[in-house]
């Protein structure tokens, strides 16, 4: 085999790797909630299901890779220079693409296992983007008045953050859930109906 | 085959389901995140493993059985007359159980599927949920003071509400992700640091 370079086989691979992700991507964008088959992806890239995964381990590095390539696409809409309600509009991008969502979802919940291909991915996302978004928190806070809230929000709120704080636990026991959800309790209820 | 009668064989097979969910919270109880044996929930009720699927359609409709005795039991310390920051309780109750926090979370990955067994429960769980948590909030909202809260804790909540709204909005495409992070940024920035 020749030495690898630029223009030899390894990037070679490393090309067909991104144009597979970037198809991927694509094809989740058209598709419902279900996500396109991994067949479909493949006919995309011009390749056999068998061929597609010649350039990943596994089925499931494939799709931890998936939800890596749309963490590198947001991050150009969302930095640390972008400001705090931005991450809105990531989730606006996140409601386009529900397959997307229930791949994250479904991954999120294999993470907890250590042999698993979306524990490390998980782990340092959670860690990173927990970073990323208490520096801006850190840069923006305090001062603003506090926008009143109705009850119905403050509950749906309280309950996303109890499932969503229980998925960033199980990465990093230390986090402590009952502390965080009663202080968040105390926030939403000095906020709603003012 | 006899009429069925409380002291029948369906009264039978019910209490005999019962006994197979108070072992098999008993179980998870005593395990690590990665649960308890479906071979070990059967050895606690006396039963083999194709014994204890006799009792329940299928593996998935015992493990959401799982998740629903669990509410039953939570529910007997987090009723609609308890205060809100007893939510915490049942938080710190889940700490405990890391098994079960895994389980909820891929079921609730595995909900979005209009044909699994989760999809029904964690439909009305969420709706229900959020009635009654509303319904708290609507009684004891406003007049407190705000809590001052850290960067740090504000970045592990808008994460922890961005991914939990997500799994809820699967169930409900009615909720409006976007509008809800983006009110939910600023109500944490105006509480960071005073």
């Amino acid at each position: 085999m020749s030495e690898p370079s630029r223009r030899g086989p390894y990037a070679k691979g490393v090309a067909r790797r991104q144009q597979i992700l970037r198809e991927a991507l694509a094809a989740y964008a058209e598709s419902d909630s279900s996500g396109p088959s991994l067949r479909s992806i493949a006919a995309r890239a011009g390749l056999s299901e068998r061929g597609l995964l010649h350039y990943f381990p596994a089925r499931d590095e494939l799709l931890v890779a998936i939800l890596a390539e749309r963490d590198t696409a947001d991050r150009a809409s969302f930095d640390a220079d972008t400001p705090l309600d931005d991450l809105a509009a990531v989730a606006a991008h996140s409601a386009r693409t529900p397959g997307l969502v229930r791949l994250f979802l479904e991954m999120s919940a294999a993470a907890p296992d250590p042999d698993h291909a979306a524990h490390g991915f998980f782990t340092r996302r959670y860690r990173d983007l927990r970073e990323v978004v208490a520096r801006k928190f850190r840069r923006s806070g305090g001062g603003n008045p506090a926008p009143a809230v109705d009850p119905e929000f403050a509950a749906r709120i309280l309950i996303a953050a109890s499932d969503g704080l229980q998925a960033q636990w199980l990465l990093d026991p230390s986090l402590d859930l009952t502390a965080d959800l009663s202080r968040l309790a105390k926030l939403l209820e000095s906020a709603v109906s003012r």
